[in-house]
């Protein structure tokens, strides 16, 4: 049995590590190793890997790997030069285990190809320690009396018939109140249907950043993320999660930015960040 | 000649690289490796390897191999366990090297203990492509007026006449008007002395995140990085930095928060952001 300290000890840390590892099919190997076949629902809409799934992916491993909840993780996107059917291979290193924190680092190939590499730590909370949030979260409507949200699509797609297959609720999170908001801030409903926000669905959701940096500069975007960075906070049993994009600057055709993820009833989740190569769609 | 881009073009940059590897006392090999070693001024109080020092290292090695100028980049603190007159071996690996991006890898050892890895990318900034910063500076008093900032020692270090000899002023940044700041939020004044503040020098100067979020919690601290994630914005020279730190939440023992870093006429330099483990020193 592996002690999860009080803060997480009712959490159902098993179950939720099963969940993930299905939602992805993961496929653990004996040695160490792991495989997942890219399919539609884990996919962008040009049919390539979604950088959430590799968020994903890498906290599942980490999680697995070590018997911890994932803590921190970076993503770094080497190459997109995979297609929906392809198969993934992953390795986890494990590269220091104390005794509350385990550092690890993931790789993920397509043959020789190397598509994502992946640093964290997974930690065991220490019970009665400091905490606290530092942060509000944004007065929004609840997710049922959201619209959904549309991506923009690059422009040689459309007027197609192709969905986003993408296994992902998003809705536009309306504000309670007129109050004005920061400026480009974005914020979003979303959620894996039938699925917990666990760590590794929260890096699912949180690949959203870059838009809001375009959004900032007027117009409508996205872009190819360099990286993606998850910070995991408060835990809490919920499937709908809102995202608050805060974009920081664009620079150079690249841009920088955070997003909060929060639950419902406002515990902080997780924060992220992202560097990405801005895309204009409009 | 490296093309810089418009951009970047007048900043030097090949004057920048040799100003911070000389700093580091980088010591450069025919063969794309490099060490240096752990001096006084590069180390924590303790004489052990300071984060700041490795970011550093990881962007100028990174900025070396590429020739370009740092875009983002995550280090992962795997061992501490370096202390004062270590000689620090470091190995880079261009993972992809594309038009204007290049994602690179950064790792290194004492002997065959990893130290830390280090992700990034380096980027040739596009003239003309969108540009904006979607925050506002704090208004603070400049730096010849405020006072010097003494960083908490650790209980068994009181009293002694020890003082940290990292090579970094740092001042604590008067706000200019009574208006009230976000809970938890340090603003100080950092510079290396006589340098400009290049990408390297940012890394170095801005691991203070998680003394933020242990404010935040009432008491006085700091912590024990897990990692440090800095990311690229809009170029000045300049040699103080205004180091705005903003604590998200503290949970189970580990902490959160992110730094803006600014010039003292308003550009954004970087943001920053860390996940610790907090040690109260109060």
């Amino acid at each position: 049995m592996i002690d999860l300290g009080a803060a997480d000890a009712d959490d159902g840390f098993a179950a939720r590590c099963a969940a993930d590892q299905a939602f992805l099919g993961l496929e653990l190997a004996a040695d160490g190793t792991a495989s997942f076949a890219l399919t539609g629902g884990l996919a962008r809409h040009d049919r390539r890997l979604y950088g959430g799934t590799a968020v994903a992916a890498a906290i599942a491993l980490a999680e697995h790997a070590s018997g911890r909840p994932a803590l921190w993780t970076t993503v770094q996107f080497v190459s997109g030069a995979t297609v929906v059917g392809d198969r993934i291979d992953c390795r986890v290193d494990v590269l220091a285990a104390g005794h509350r924190t385990t550092q690890l680092r993931v790789t993920a190939h397509v043959g020789d190809q190397e598509l994502f590499c992946a640093l964290g730590a997974t930690a065991t909370p220490k019970a009665g320690s400091l905490s606290g949030v530092f942060e509000e979260p944004p007065a929004v409507l609840e997710p049922e009396l959201c619209e959904p949200f549309r991506f923009p699509l690059p422009k040689s797609m459309r007027g197609t018939e192709m969905d986003l297959e993408r296994l992902m609720d998003i809705r536009v999170a309306r504000a309670r109140d007129d109050a004005p908001r920061p400026v480009g801030q974005l914020l979003f409903w979303a959620r894996v249907p039938d699925h917990r926000a666990s760590p590794a669905i929260l890096g699912f959701l949180a690949d959203m950043v870059p838009m809001s940096v375009v959004h900032a500069t007027g117009h409508m975007g996205g872009g190819t993320s360099l990286d993606n960075t998850l910070r995991v906070g408060q835990p809490a049993a919920t499937e709908w999660v809102l995202l608050q994009l805060d974009p920081h600057l664009a620079q150079g055709g690249y841009g920088h930015g955070t997003g909060h993820l929060w639950s419902p009833d406002g515990a902080l989740l997780a924060t992220a960040s992202q560097t990405a190569s801005l895309i204009v769609l409009d």
